[in-house]
C-alpha cells in the first residue's frame, strides 16, 4: 500500500506540472506577447523536463511492481489507477531522455521549415527536415514497440489513444471507405436537385458573436465557474482540468464557422469539466483517448448541434441576435447550410462527410511511412493520387496536398485517424443516448442539453480511464466501436435513407 | 570552471520555475476563473516545492564551494553571480522544508481569518492566528540568521534587501522621523493658504483611462511588445522577467487614481524590462533588492510623474482625453490635486509626505514584534498610540489601524520599512540624474522621458544585482542612502523652501 500510495503522490505533483503548463500555452495562444517566446520558451522546456525526470526516477518501475504485489488490497479505482501509472511510465521510460531531445530539435526546425514550404507549396524545401521527423519518430515507435510488446505503429497509436491498434483501424476504415465515395457523389448529386442554398450576409459583428457563443456554450452547459471562452489564431480546447479554456476566432463574413467552433470545442471541454473533481490529479481521471475525446466534440457539434432539431432551435436565435431578414433564415436553410456538401482539398475546412476520406488518405500514408513502405519523398504523388481517388479532386500543388497540416514536421505521427475515429464513436454514442433518452432530441429543439448531458456525465465523462475505450463503449452502446452506425448517420442526414 | 557551469544550469532552470510562478500568479489576479483556485493553488505549491528542492538539493553546498575555490578563473560577472547564487541558497537552505510548510500554512489560516478581522476591526479574532505567523517568522529570523550570521530581524531584511541592516534604518528613520511630523503640518497649512483645490468632475469612461495609460506607458519606456496592462482588484507588477505584466483598476469617478497607479508600476516594470536581457536566467540579472525596486516605482511615480514639468504636459493631455473644462483642468491645480497633502488612516491612501509616517509606525512594531520587545496582543494600542504621534489622528477602530494590511497575517515581515528606503532612493538618484543630465526634466516637459530613461537604464537597470545596493548608489549619487535628499524633496515641494 505504502508504494501505491507514494505513486498517487508522485503523479499529483507530475499532473499539477502538466496543468501549469496547460495554462502557460494556453497564455502562449492567445495573451502572451511576441517578444516574450524565448523566455516562456525556456518556461515550457523547463517544466516538461522536470515532469519527464519526475515520470523516469529509477525507483519508478521498483514501485509499480512493488504496488502491483500488493494490488490485492487495492480496490477497483485504485486498480485502474495503477494500470494507467504503468502506461505512462512504459511510455515515458522507453524513450531515452537523448532520443526524445533530439527528436523535439527535429520537430523544431520542421515546423520552422514547414511554414515557408507550406507558403510556397515548396515540398523539396521541407523534405530533409521531414525525413528527420519521420526517422525519431520511427525510432521512438520502434523503442516503445519493444517496451510495450507492439509493433512500431501501433506503439505511436498507444500513446495518444490506449489500446488503438492498427488492425482495428484498418477493420474500420476499410468498411467506411467501400462506401464513401459513393456516399459522397450521391449526397452531391442530391443536393443539387434540391433548391439552391441561401448564403446569410454580413458583416456579423465579432462582440454579437461572442456573445451568442456565450449563451449556447452555457446552454450546452459549459462551466464558466471553470472555465473561459477567449480568441487565438488557431481554435482549442486547453488550459487545466480544473481550468478548460476554449478558443475561438471571427470572421465578420462568416458567423456560423466560429460558432460551430466554439460549439466543437465546448464538446472537449465538457468532457474535461465532466470528469470527476476528486480523480483530477491520478491518471484514471485522465480522459481515455483522443478519439474518445474526439467523439465528445464532434458529438455536440456535428451530432447534437446540426441536428434538425437543434436547428429550430438555433434559427430564431441566431436571426434575432444579427437582425437578419429573409428566406436565408429559415430553419431548413439553415440546416442546409450546416450540412453542405462539398469535396475541397483543405481538411479543417471539410464537410462532415468529405471529412472521414481527408483522415482516410492521411492515415494510409501515415502508417506505410512509419512501416517504410513508402518513401518520404514519393509522398506529395501518394497523397495526391489518394486524393483523386476519394475526392475527386485533382490537387494543383503541395500547400493544397501534403504540406497542409502541421502534424507530420510536428511529429504527430499515428494521430490522424482519432478524427474519424472520434467521428464515428460520437454516431455510436449518440444513438444509443437516444434510444434510451428520448427527451434528448426534443431537448435540443428547445435549446435544453441537460437530458444529453446528463447521459453523457454518467456513460462516458465520468468514467475518465476507469475502463479501456473498449470497455466503455461496450458498457455505454451494447458494442465496441464498428463503422455501420456513422455509415447509417451519413446515409440518413445526406442521403435521406 | 565545471561546478559553476552546473550551478549556472541549475539557477537558469530555477529561474524559469520562477518565471512560470510569475505567469501563473498574474493569470490567478487577472483572469481565472473562481473556481479554479484549488487546481491553481495545487500548480503554485507543486513549482514551488520544486524550485526549493532544485535549490536545496544535497551536494549545492559543495558545488558552491568548489565555485568558490576555482574562483580566480572567473570573471566578474562570474563571481558576482556566484555570490548571488549563495546568498539565494543559504536564505532556502537554512529553513527546515517542515518549517517553511508549517509557516505557510499558518500564512494561510491566518490570511483568511484576516479577511474577515479586517471586516469587522475584531483584532482579537485574528490574534491566534496571528500569534502563530509571528512565532514562526521568528524562528525563520532564527535559523536564517544563526546561517547568515545576522539578528532574526537583519536576516527577514536580508530576504527582501540583501544587505539592508536594521542599524541602517534605524539612523536612516529618525533622520527623517525627526522632521517629519512639522513637515507635515507646515505642508497642511500652507496647502490651507492657498486658494482651495478644485475637483475634477468625471464619469471618467474605463477605456479612455486604459487609453491615456497605454499611452503614457509608452512615453515613459514600456515594451509591449515583453508586457501587457491588465485589470485586477490589486494593482501589481508581476508576470516574469521576459514578459512584465502590470494591473491597475479603474474608477469612473476618478481617473488620476489608476492613471498614478499605472505609472508607478511602469516605474517597476521598466526595471524588470531594462535589465540585460543576457542574464536573464542567472541570479546576477535578478533585481537588487525591494527597496531599489520600490525607488524605481516611486522615481517614476512621484519624482518624474508628479514634477511641475511633467504636470504641464499631462494637464492639455488629460483635458483632451476625457473632454474636461474649466480652471480644475490647469496645470497648476492639476499639481496641487497630485500633491495635496492629507492624513489619513489608510497607508495605501497616504500622499507622499505622510506615507512615510505610516511606515515609521510600521516599522518600528514590525522589529519590536521579532524582536519580543512587544506582546502580539500589545499591537492595536501601539500602533494607535504611534499614528497619534506621527499623525496627529485617533483611530477608530482597527480597522482603520493595525488591521489595515496583509503584510503581518501574510507573514512578510521585514518587508514595510523598503516602502520608505524606495522613496528616499527615489530622491536621491532623481536629484543625481538631473544634476548629471539637464534634459531630463524639459523632457518631462515635453512627455518626452528618453533621457531619464538613458540614465536609469544606465546607472540601475543594467546593473542588476552586480553591486551591491550601497555601491550600486554610491557609483550613481556619489554616496551611500541618506534620508537628506528626500528631506530636501519634500521642502522644496511642500513648503516650496
Amino acid at each position: 500500500m505504502q508504494a501505491y500510495k507514494t505513486l498517487e503522490e508522485r503523479f499529483a505533483r507530475i499532473s499539477s506540472i502538466e496543468d501549469a503548463i496547460g495554462i502557460l500555452q494556453w497564455d502562449s495562444e492567445t495573451l502572451m506577447p511576441e517578444g516574450a517566446a524565448d523566455s516562456r520558451s525556456d518556461q515550457l522546456a523547463t517544466l516538461k523536463g522536470i515532469a519527464h525526470e519526475l515520470l523516469t526516477t529509477p525507483d519508478m518501475g521498483d514501485l509499480l511492481d512493488q504496488a502491483d504485489q500488493g494490488s490485492d488490497r487495492l480496490d477497483n479505482w485504485q486498480r485502474a489507477n495503477l494500470r494507467e501509472m504503468r502506461r505512462i511510465y512504459l511510455h515515458a521510460a522507453a524513450v531515452p531522455a537523448d532520443l526524445v531531445e533530439a527528436s523535439s530539435r527535429a520537430v523544431s526546425r520542421a515546423e520552422l521549415v514547414w511554414r515557408e514550404a507550406r507558403q510556397n507549396g515548396d515540398f523539396a524545401l521541407l523534405l530533409p527536415q521531414l525525413s528527420q521527423v519521420l526517422a525519431f519518430q520511427r525510432q521512438i515507435g520502434q523503442v516503445k514497440g519493444e517496451a510495450l510488446g507492439l509493433s512500431p505503429y501501433d506503439a505511436l497509436l498507444d500513446s495518444y489513444d490506449p489500446g488503438l491498434r492498427q488492425a482495428t483501424i484498418d477493420r474500420l476504415f476499410a468498411d467506411l471507405g467501400a462506401e464513401l465515395p459513393a456516399l459522397i457523389q450521391e449526397a452531391q448529386e442530391r443536393q443539387k436537385e434540391l433548391p439552391a442554398i441561401q448564403p446569410l450576409n454580413g458583416p456579423f459583428p465579432a462582440d454579437d458573436q461572442r456573445r451568442i457563443g456565450e449563451q449556447l456554450m452555457k446552454a450546452v452547459g459549459f462551466d464558466f465557474n471553470r472555465g473561459r471562452l477567449d480568441v487565438s489564431l488557431h481554435p482549442f480546447c486547453g488550459g487545466s482540468t480544473g481550468d478548460v479554456r476554449i478558443t475561438t476566432r471571427y470572421s465578420e463574413a462568416n458567423f456560423m464557422s466560429a460558432l460551430m467552433g466554439v460549439l466543437h470545442e465546448t464538446g472537449h471541454a465538457l468532457y474535461e469539466q465532466g470528469r470527476p473533481e476528486l480523480w483530477r490529479r491520478q491518471p484514471v481521471g485522465l480522459a481515455r483517448g483522443m478519439s474518445l475525446h474526439e467523439s465528445q466534440s464532434l458529438l455536440i457539434e456535428m451530432q447534437a448541434c446540426r441536428s434538425r432539431e437543434f436547428v429550430t432551435y438555433l434559427a430564431p436565435l441566431v436571426r434575432e441576435t444579427f437582425q437578419g431578414e429573409g428566406p436565408a433564415w429559415s430553419p431548413d436553410n439553415l440546416h442546409r447550410l450546416l450540412t453542405k456538401v462539398e469535396p475541397g482539398f483543405i481538411r479543417v475546412d471539410a464537410d462532415e462527410i468529405t471529412y472521414p476520406a481527408h483522415i482516410l488518405v492521411r492515415y494510409k500514408l501515415d502508417k506505410a511511412l512509419i512501416g517504410g513502405d513508402l518513401p518520404v519523398q514519393d509522398l506529395p504523388s501518394a497523397f495526391n493520387d489518394d486524393v483523386k481517388k476519394l475526392l475527386g479532386l485533382t490537387v494543383p500543388n503541395d500547400s493544397l496536398g501534403c504540406l497542409q497540416d502541421i502534424h507530420w514536421p510536428g511529429g504527430a505521427w499515428g494521430y490522424f485517424p482519432t478524427y474519424t475515429l472520434g467521428a464515428m464513436t460520437a454516431a455510436q454514442l449518440f444513438r444509443a443516448a437516444c434510444q434510451v433518452d428520448a427527451d434528448i432530441l426534443p431537448g435540443l429543439a428547445k435549446g435544453d442539453f441537460a437530458p444529453l448531458r446528463t447521459w453523457l456525465r454518467a456513460n462516458v465523462h465520468a468514467k475518465g480511464s476507469l475502463m479501456t475505450t473498449d470497455q466503455l463503449l461496450v458498457a455505454a452502446t451494447g458494442r465496441p466501436l464498428t463503422a455501420e452506425v456513422f455509415r447509417a448517420h451519413l446515409r440518413e442526414r445526406y442521403l435521406g435513407r
